[in-house]
């Protein structure tokens, strides 16, 4: 027996009408809200302190040890918790991710002059990368090499795009974010004292005969699109990935992974170096 | 004015629909024929020395250099050109991707016992890495890094999936292939005296801190499913990759990349080591 209220049977309720709206970038820019798929996407959400506004249950659908146990941890009285039929629930879910969980959330705001860095801080920096899959593989592997921030070096990004939560598993609500023009993250990089790094298939040095330790910035752009031209100036180093192969390129979100890790390992090795001295 | 003979303007025409039914995968495994979207990787289908059997061409969607190149290339007159009217051009295109061109190519035959490695070979195996994006940018990725094969450890993996092609760029036509059981595959890789490193979350050394060069596979499992209990046991080596944030794993793709890079890495300061020597 259900522990929740009378769910929601219709297709057409208007409150599950307005959240399926959110899978729309315009909606999201209106409401200021977005959605948030899966449990485990959910959890990391909370834990970051975002603002849930209505979470909708199918019951039926939720069964995993993730789902029962996010529904526990928001308390199933709470007010915010709103359960859905299976046919109504297809409204709000997006394709086959039925997990039983979906979440309208207050987007979290996004501003670069509000972004704390620490001692030899690893940035990456992001012009053009726009399809969710590659922004949440990348924001994940930020994640999991201990980036400091990642910046959308144009306004226009769509950060918080259900797809790319999807795709970052929920770490971006644990990565710091800026986004601001390119003119404007060049100058915030400048002001902290920040190298940049520029990973372009005809950069001057190889990646791994570069120097990624001390306060670092990598910059990415689209792999169609390249960087824009503010990315050439003075005072930025171009680096390059090796291709042995018949192709030119690799896709942006493992070329991110690669120089991420790689940054990560010349730290950790530097580290190593300073204790031994 | 088209060079080309009059084109087919009904979605429902026989050789289109036929065509259209191999986006299937039980179309593909029937007749043994794939489908190849976009000029770049149609190229490097044929240098490779796939056989095409119908190259559908929309000459109003083909007017990059890239699609009018690979026309003048197969030829215009060649009977295997098949002009179609953007109408019936949507039936047989992938989504949003009509670059004007989709190929019937005759599926490559993927064998193990005839692949050749050469000395100190870097091979990757995959057991259950099934979703093609993910397929297509390991491909890309060892195509980058020089690996010398990929083998599907799972025959149930459907390699030349239309959409692992394109994710690959085209660049599975140049990758040897193999398909074996994992046991097979296991026996493989002990047959040519290849060292085993297994890429697990709970692997027990760090992938920096393990030697990397000399005859070597790296195995990567699906990210749901993991590696199946034939990857466990001696002479199977387990790496993993630093987490130092939210998330307990990466994308399986940008994993890959980094195993491989650094691999490769290794292999060339080896190289130079010896060189100084």
């Amino acid at each position: 027996m259900s522990r929740l209220p009378a769910a929601i049977s219709s297709p057409a309720n208007p409150r599950l009408r307005a959240a399926a709206g959110l899978r729309e970038r315009r909606a999201r820019e209106h409401t200021g809200r977005t959605l948030i798929d899966g449990a485990r996407e959910i959890g990391r959400a909370l834990d970051a302190g975002v603002v849930l506004e209505t979470v909708f249950v199918c019951e039926s659908l939720c069964r995993s040890t993730a789902c029962l146990g996010l529904l526990e941890r928001i308390g199933p009285d709470d007010p915010r918790v709103v359960a859905v039929t299976p046919a109504a629930f297809v409204r709000v879910a997006f394709g086959d991710r039925a997990e039983g969980l979906v979440a309208v959330a207050i987007t979290p705001p996004v501003a670069l002059d509000v972004l704390d860095l620490p001692n030899d801080p690893l940035v990456v920096v992001l012009e053009g990368v726009e399809k969710p899959g590659n922004l949440g593989a990348i924001l994940r592997s930020a994640d999991g090499a201990g980036l400091d921030a990642l910046v959308a070096a144009d306004p226009r990004t769509d950060l918080y795009n259900p797809n790319a939560i999807r795709a970052s598993l929920g770490t971006i609500f644990s990565m710091p974010l800026g986004a601001a023009s390119a003119e404007g993250a060049l100058a915030w990089l400048a002001g902290h004292g920040l190298r940049i790094v520029v990973a372009r298939v005809d950069g001057s040095r190889l990646y791994t005969e570069t120097d990624l330790a001390g306060p670092l910035a990598i910059v990415l752009g689209s792999e169609a699109e390249g960087l824009s031209a503010a990315w050439s100036g003075p005072g930025v180093e171009t680096v390059r990935l090796p291709l042995l192969g018949t192709a030119d390129s690799l896709n942006v979100s493992v070329a991110a992974g690669i120089l991420f890790y790689e940054a990560r390992r010349q730290r950790d090795l530097a580290d190593t170096t300073k204790e031994r001295r």
